[in-house]
């Protein structure tokens, strides 16, 4: 069992339906009926997605007992991209060195068309 | 069992030895003994690690049947930035609050003790 924060992070983003969640979230607060609306999945199934996501503080929710609305909680998601951020070099590496091996190989068709 | 690419990611990402791994890479290639060395794992654990990083399409291992070099494969953690990317407006608006709040109280601060 990872008990790390990122760990929590990353493995609470690791599910769809999960990042649906706050994909909804992001424009707003919701009750667990409107998160349930478009998922072709049971409440329970939705409360356990809704206590991966507060596990992870990727979510917070309401005091009312009845509805208790979610939250999005952005901050976990910014250390996500701190994280990220020290391989950019090495993505960008990689597309310029594609980028090359193309911009050489249209060159090459270029010279033999002539 | 989720099988999306980004959630194979976040899952593969939800492991400190497999982040510390990733950061080595990001160095340059490493055989399997020379990224166990620095971890208490035996070397059949990073193997299991090393796969699940290469499903995840984070690393390439060399054909060299010995040594097989594992070397960072970086486009899967642009897919993530790209991700991220949608809530970086939610984070820094959080951030921004939070600012907001300090600086608040540091004003009421300065003018109770006045």
């Amino acid at each position: 069992m990872e008990t790390d924060a990122l760990s929590l992070t990353f493995s609470a983003l690791a599910d769809p339906t999960r990042r649906a969640i706050l994909a909804r979230l992001a424009k707003g607060e919701a009750s667990v009926t409107e998160l349930a609306a478009p998922f072709a999945v049971s409440m329970p199934a939705i409360t356990k997605h809704l206590k991966v996501l507060e596990r992870a503080g990727l979510i917070e929710r309401g005091r009312d007992a009845q509805l208790r609305p979610a939250r999005l909680q952005a901050a976990p998601l910014k250390d996500v991209s701190e994280w990220l951020e020290r391989y950019r070099k090495n993505w960008e590496e990689s597309f310029d060195r594609l980028d090359e091996y193309l911009q050489r190989i249209q060159k090459r068709r270029g010279a033999s068309s002539k």
